[in-house]
């Protein structure tokens, strides 16, 4: 027998969970690369930026492959909607299974590990301006921690929406 | 129709993993704990451990969680592999789906944390013993990594035998 159409929920809302991740790592993005501040050591000025702490740097990785997955996603997702069927078949199936998974365990890595410099390295420097960073890039970590929780639903979704085999 | 016993690996395998998550999860906690690093401060004696770290502190607790979880599982495998069949009946696929999936996040934030403190606070503190306290977290972080991979890979198997519905 053919299998059936094996969408678990809506195809509105997986594009609504897309955008969401997007528009989550989008944010992400611009607040972790405009973030600077400056430090003065022995009266010489030291500007701060993202790259200059290595967990900041695997998360615009992060977040930057996150975005080109969710892009290519979302576009999937309007085709699915406008045309009312999926591109591609059941190989798509599991292209959306395995990339879902991985794309998620990426972003979860990505907030851990800003929270995890973040919240040690604010323990060893204080003052002003490097507060601040430090309080910018949380919330940088927060919004790519909310990218990682809708793309982890979206993965719910598409092991459940796995045809099925047999 | 009564659905199919939807094992996709063989039992033994499944317990493999098990045992095997259940290893690297115990020597990383071995490792983070006995973990300790003398400092001078000032002509005082400090003593750095684990807990002095928020990030090791959490992956503690992540490897606390992540063995009682194994634990669990490795007692449904090993009733499985000697009975020959699963325990519980269907719900416990959807326990096994949702369990490993969780879990598997946890555990790799767990140790995407301890990259992240670890790797940026050993670039701002140095010295011989501090550096070897950071390098003993690090190989903590590397087998909490592999406790992931390891559950990883099971989550996979879960997601694949969740019971035909319909």
């Amino acid at each position: 027998m053919a299998p059936p159409p094996a969408t678990v929920v809506s195809p509105v809302i997986t594009l609504l969970l897309r955008l969401l991740t997007f528009i989550f790592l989008m944010i992400s993005l611009v607040i972790l690369t405009t973030n600077t501040a400056t430090l003065f050591v022995n009266l010489a000025e030291v500007k701060l930026r993202f790259n200059d702490v290595y967990a900041y740097r695997y998360m615009v990785a992060v977040i930057v492959l996150g975005i080109a997955y969710t892009l290519l996603q979302t576009a999937f997702a309007i085709f699915q909607v406008s045309m009312g069927k999926r591109l591609g078949g059941d190989g798509l199936y599991q292209f959306d299974f395995y990339g879902d998974k991985v794309m998620s365990y990426i972003l979860a890595t990505g907030a851990a590990a800003g929270f995890g410099a973040t919240i040690d390295l604010k323990s060893v420097f204080s003052g002003g301006g490097v507060d601040q960073f430090f309080n910018k890039a949380s919330a940088a970590s927060s919004l790519l921690l909310l990218g990682f929780l809708s793309t982890a639903i979206s993965s719910v979704f598409s092991s459940l929406a796995l045809p099925k085999r047999d």
